[in-house]
């Protein structure tokens, strides 16, 4: 990247490095990020929540000669001391926190600074927040983590936490031009986040780039940040996951995912045959009435309190597939869960990454819906490692078109270090 | 149960036939369990909370021709609207929470009326709190849910709330001489609820009698309460779970189980072998370490804030036994955890019950210490139904002893038609 760029624009891990060579000052990169969300939001509206204190906590933070700050922005559900938790509804208390989630203690001890909250969608759920999309303010940025992905691809801060339960991180890191990644399921804590679906719900991370992605991986592992190495890609074994939904996507995006594979096969990576389409379509179809089961429960003060406040797509959508399962049919849906995973890691143990599409297409032009979830709600339940990588655009709109990568169980570093060879080949 | 004996003596399920009947009403009921806890509570010390409006709601209630309150008590890491969460803690805000868990909204839903917060250990580990067994005020009431136990036992409320992260229901249940109830892994929601180590955290039930049990649990999962028939004995295959740590078990404890399984056998139950010791060893290997890495993570805003404030126990317990584990380790052991699930499960084809003791003994004679946990963890971890009956009670100081049953994954129902079976013949 340029010299001359805005601190705002660098990613976390090249600010950093800014910053320890003396090139740079912690002030000087939080006052940028937060001259840009000034500039932006009336048009972006990524946020639901800005932190009036943050130049003067950075100040602070300076002076104690603690290290550099970090600023991030977190998803509007995850809980921050002194921040009010609105979960993108106006009927909850706007008291501020004074006991924050587990995860964003831990960043917190790291030297993130919580620039404030970002929109979601309503409890999480489809009914969309005011975010638009950076790329073109007329198309949705997806949902439900839509601020998050909004604030990173409009500069506005390096890195933001967003969560997923069906495809949350993975559509609007999509439909906005970043990167998303949602960690094997139980990698970071969740404590202090609005549950959607526990047995899928997981917190992921927003950024533009892989290091991005490795260095607040690191941070909330408490683990020691190391540079992601290029995975060379004549030792990567790849599957392409032309299975349903496969055929649901628009004609541009199979062939942008079809030009991946062929690159891949180009830089030496050999593709591999994976049957997994049953698999797949089986747990897309438990996802939903597990998800619809415990969304029912998890939001039961919103259900029984204010019913009639509820969007009529969070009410005949989710709440209506939960009602289709009972206390009796839940374990034996558990149990085939638990069944798939099991034969999807047997399957794994012959492919190191599958390429699929993120979402059906690019951003919709719409901000009436945060779009298609099909492409990630198998992997949600199956609680696999994806990312997904900014490679290409649509031709008509130059919306971006984002690549999944999906990993076997525990491979999130492979995952990575692939995801790294593959976006410097692009690059480059 | 005899005519004459207070309301709060009686099951919430006798009551509430009474209450149906004309007999009662929910004002004498809720006032008599107010009287109860006055007279009682300064000398058992179960409550860290009580609700000063629990009367002029229990009033409001009725003339609003509801249907009838059921005072019941809520464990101190789980959010009720209007009163404080403090954890086991005293640096926590006292502030009202404003949210409260699903679980809580769905019982107050259905009328339960919650009297207030009931002791908890430090964070629902193992440092205790003031509550002392009503037994006898020397002993240990266990933990970590010691006052949702004590109340029930000592009459306070028929209906408590725990929570289960090792044997934090199974063993107050049983040192108290009541039911105390963890359902299969995810049939309750947790939302609300401080975690613990979410993969083994679960909502359980303390009552005084299997009817009160299926009358929670009904509520809990939004269905209808209906009575828990007794299965017939004679249907029944058991086994005897004399593996380690049945080796750690006092004889006394041994002998009554023993008892228990030969009580079966003489009511027509078949016992059967069960070969599943290696198993159980390796599943309370895993539970200390995957709930140590998990417990590390979900209190890291007290363990970063407040880490001067915290026992010596819970830094040198639980939080040394995470630092064995990393983020390379951690999903090598969830996935050997999942194998282990579907190893019971083969092995729970042929059996319907295992017996084991619930403790290794009767509660100590000590308040600092809340006793071993060695005879739960393995079915935390493994997430299949448990129960533990109080049968039996000590020759020497007539202190409960519990006896564990527990059932397949998903097996509720019959955990409770076994247990009600077990309990009628003992109290014929």
């Amino acid at each position: 990247m340029k010299d001359s760029c805005e601190p705002c624009e660098l990613s976390a891990t090249e600010a950093l490095h800014r910053i320890a060579a003396g090139k740079l000052t912690s002030m000087a990169w939080v006052e940028s990020c937060w001259d840009r969300i000034a500039a932006r939001e009336p048009d972006v509206q990524a946020w639901s929540y800005l932190n009036p204190d943050a130049v003067t906590q950075t100040a602070a933070r300076t002076d104690q000669r603690h290290g550099p700050s970090i600023p991030v922005g977190v998803k509007d559900i995850i809980d921050v001391c002194g921040m009010p938790t609105m979960m993108g509804t106006d009927f909850h208390d706007p008291v501020p926190v004074s006991r924050e989630g587990g995860s964003v203690a831990i960043m917190r001890e790291a030297g993130c600074l919580f620039m404030g909250k970002t929109v979601t969608t309503e409890l999480g759920h489809r009914h969309p927040g005011p975010t638009r999309n950076p790329h073109n303010l007329a198309h949705t940025p997806g949902g439900s983590s839509s601020g998050s992905a909004a604030a990173v691809a409009d500069f506005m801060v390096p890195l933001c936490l967003g969560t997923q339960t069906t495809a949350s991180v993975i559509r609007p890191a999509a439909f906005c031009g970043i990167v998303g990644y949602k960690p094997t399921y139980g990698d970071f804590d969740k404590s202090g986040i609005l549950a959607n679906a526990p047995t899928m719900d997981t917190l992921g991370i927003m950024a533009r780039t892989i290091d991005d992605v490795g260095l607040l991986r690191a941070i909330l592992l408490e683990e020691t940040p190391q540079a992601i190495a290029d995975m060379a890609l004549s030792d990567v074994k790849f599957g392409l996951l032309n299975v349903p939904p496969w055929n649901t996507a628009e004609p541009e995006t199979r062939r942008v995912i079809e030009a991946l594979a062929d690159d891949l096969a180009g830089a030496g990576a050999r593709q591999v045959d994976v049957a997994i389409g049953d698999q797949v379509t089986r747990l897309i179809e438990l996802h939903r009435l597990i998800s619809g089961y415990e969304f029912g429960r998890s939001i039961a003060y919103e259900r029984t309190r204010h019913l009639d406040e509820l969007s009529a797509v969070l009410r005949e959508g989710r709440l209506a597939d939960g009602r289709e399962v009972d206390s009796r049919r839940y374990p034996d849906l558990i149990r085939e869960a638990a069944f798939l995973r099991a034969s999807l890691a047997k399957a794994f143990t012959g492919v190191d990454i599958l390429v699929s599409p993120s979402a059906a297409g690019p951003a919709p032009a719409s901000l009436e819906s945060t779009g298609d979830a099909a492409f990630s709600a198998a992997w949600s339940l199956a609680g696999n490692p994806v990312i997904t990588l900014p490679l290409f655009q649509a031709t008509d709109t130059a919306m971006p078109i984002g690549c999944q990568l999906i990993a076997g169980f525990g491979e999130d570093e492979k995952l990575l270090n692939v995801s790294q060879a593959i976006m410097t080949r692009f690059q480059s």
